[in-house]
């Protein structure tokens, strides 16, 4: 259950032979039948790839018609070419299903710096057109690169609904990244507001995950509202909808981070001040020998103490609580002795918790990671250029 | 040869029964003969270790008779008493050498959050205080971790001469990192001078080295100068030789990071001042997807070009070249085409050279790492807390 959930909204998959493997799918068409209101969140990244730069300058917007998603190739770092082949892929999707050219928004996902087999793709778009429909799982499928599983979330509202869905893996870092995210909604919302609410959504889902620690040129969030349901949210309830949508997506994308066994949830509270919190989770959540730890079932607080320090935040050993699991393991200054093994126990399950209290103040913050495992190395030293 | 080719500097290396392995040697005596001038840099990390602390308040100094060294516990994050073994521990020191208490200075690395186990450690100095000769040797070996070979470096000056020693292998980032130096010299040098030169010797060598990214809670790098050689080096003879051994300690560190293969230097040019060309190198020199792919070696320019993106600093994709090896991937804006077999060549070697040229101005900066490979995940998913 996905984009297809709200109505008025159709998709299709296709194959356009960018991935090597013969027939898999890579290109996604996710059309809205009537003009939408559109809102888009992408990479901080400056070296952002050509879909990035056309979509970005076409939201926020009331009249978007869908969207056209690749896989197999990030055309990024492919200059002047690169960013026509972009406007030719929004074009030709928008010529296809009877659009105007600049209706349509484009992501693509893959190898940074090759070019787009524009012929093949243009006829792949043309075949996804015509096999638009209500299922979304071949649009699905055709967004993954290295993830395991299509990732989809669907919230129903009264009388309105939400539907997603996304490719992680790889590349997961704050600020999104190589991520692409897909939302539609047949609620009646205005552009700007559609903007707003996604962008306080991803702050807290899409923005405080990471897999690697690399951020991508081509992460997009990209939010499609036709007012197909005549429902007209309140503005808070569509936030919390949004949220909650994205937030199951970048759990999603976590789980099934490159050679992940392990979800990490990272909590900080006591801190002099919300921005000191994050610091401190992202620090302890990107900490390579955190991950490694987490992964070989160790509850080796002495690491989160150090990824803690290192983060540059206010910190007192004194005042520092570390428990993983619920079990504290340093408490104010010192070991906290004993209870290892329930610990230990903890690090055996499909989510570890640690949570540190640093005693400064009020601040509080979340970090959501996986554990770094062979697996991840062997995937992307094999990955080829 | 090492920290005993200074005139007037002793060594030892006992086991203290702190490392597992029975009769492991894990304790280092290093002494001068007279009282020496002492300089130190220590980490910046905010839980920073008992003998950090310890040490970092001992120098500058005129008057210090030398170091002691542990390695298998850090004896970090081990509130008062942790504190007060570290002091019990220089003072032991001491005593067997017949100095004053306070004229010695700390290290430790290994396990954080575990005890020293002091009556062991007490009798240990006892025994390396007896056993002081001019080999440095065993105390090379009993400062060594996950390390697979010793560090050492030398330089003979004009009638007095520099020796060094370190451990490195994980936790080493920028800012230092799970790393110990110790070096020795016959120079007549004031404490004020030699804090000076280990300074901006540190900066340039320890400060732009990264195995993981990660900072540890227990770096030192300490500097003891007798004076035996009777010969006042110029200050920018000093300052030059001591560059010279800490560079020499610091490839060594990166080339037996843990799990590695090959050394990799990132060189950064034109960029639009100083600080943005460190930054750039170092976001460059610590993306996980760029050390795999040097791992696999693929000559993935893309991750290289991703990574400056995200690093925040000034970047036009138009005005960017990227080279592998010394040959040109991705040039103003466009891929290369072409080559990619040279540059695969040139990633099989042991140094892999990456120059990013960004065009924007006349700043400049390396930075040195090593490739991630799964023995590193392996070596920090089985290392025990």
């Amino acid at each position: 259950m996905s984009v297809c959930v709200p109505r008025g909204f159709l998709a299709a998959g296709e194959s356009a032979g960018i991935k090597r493997r013969k027939g898999a799918l890579d290109l996604a068409l996710i059309v809205s039948e009537t003009p939408a209101a559109a809102a888009g969140c992408f990479t901080r990244n400056r070296a952002a790839a050509a879909p990035v730069i056309v979509s970005r300058s076409r939201v926020p917007s009331e009249s978007m018609r869908g969207v056209v998603i690749n896989s197999g190739c990030a055309n990024a770092l492919t200059g002047e070419k690169g960013h026509s082949d972009a406007e030719v892929m929004g074009a030709a999707a928008a010529a296809a299903i009877g659009a105007e050219e600049d209706q349509m928004l484009i992501c693509s996902t893959g190898m940074i710096g090759t070019y787009l087999p524009m012929d093949d793709l243009r006829s792949a778009v043309e075949r996804a057109a015509t096999a638009l429909g209500p299922s979304h799982e071949a649009a699905a499928q055709a967004i993954l690169t290295t993830d395991t599983v299509p990732k989809t979330a669907v919230h129903r509202g009264d009388g309105w609904a939400v539907g997603a869905m996304a490719k992680g893996a790889g590349m997961i870092s704050p600020h999104m990244a190589t991520m692409i995210a897909a939302v539609t909604t047949d609620a009646q919302v205005a552009a700007a507001e559609l903007q707003d609410a996604l962008g306080a959504a991803v702050a807290s889902t899409f923005n405080i995950i990471s897999v690697d620690g690399d951020m991508s040129t081509n992460d997009s969030v990209v939010a499609l509202a036709n007012g197909a349901s005549g429902v007209r949210p309140a503005a808070d309830d569509l936030q919390d909808v949004l949220l909650s949508v994205c937030s199951s997506l970048a759990r999603q994308i976590v789980a099934d981070g490159e050679g992940a066994g392990k979800v990490i949830r990272v909590a900080i509270d006591g801190a002099s001040e919300p921005e000191q919190a994050q610091a401190a989770a992202r620090a302890v959540g990107s900490s390579l020998l955190v991950k490694t730890a987490v992964h070989g079932g160790d509850p080796n607080w002495g690491r989160i103490a150090a990824a803690l320090g290192a983060s540059g935040v206010r910190l007192d050993p004194a005042k520092l609580t570390i428990s993983i699991g619920g079990v504290p393991l340093f408490q104010k200054g010192a070991p906290a002795g004993g209870r290892a093994d329930a610990a230990r126990r903890a690090m055996t399950e499909d989510l570890v918790e640690i949570v540190c209290e640093l005693g400064q103040g009020d601040g509080s913050a979340e970090f959501w990671t996986c554990d770094l495992s062979e697996a991840y190395v062997r995937i992307n030293a094999e990955y080829e250029s």
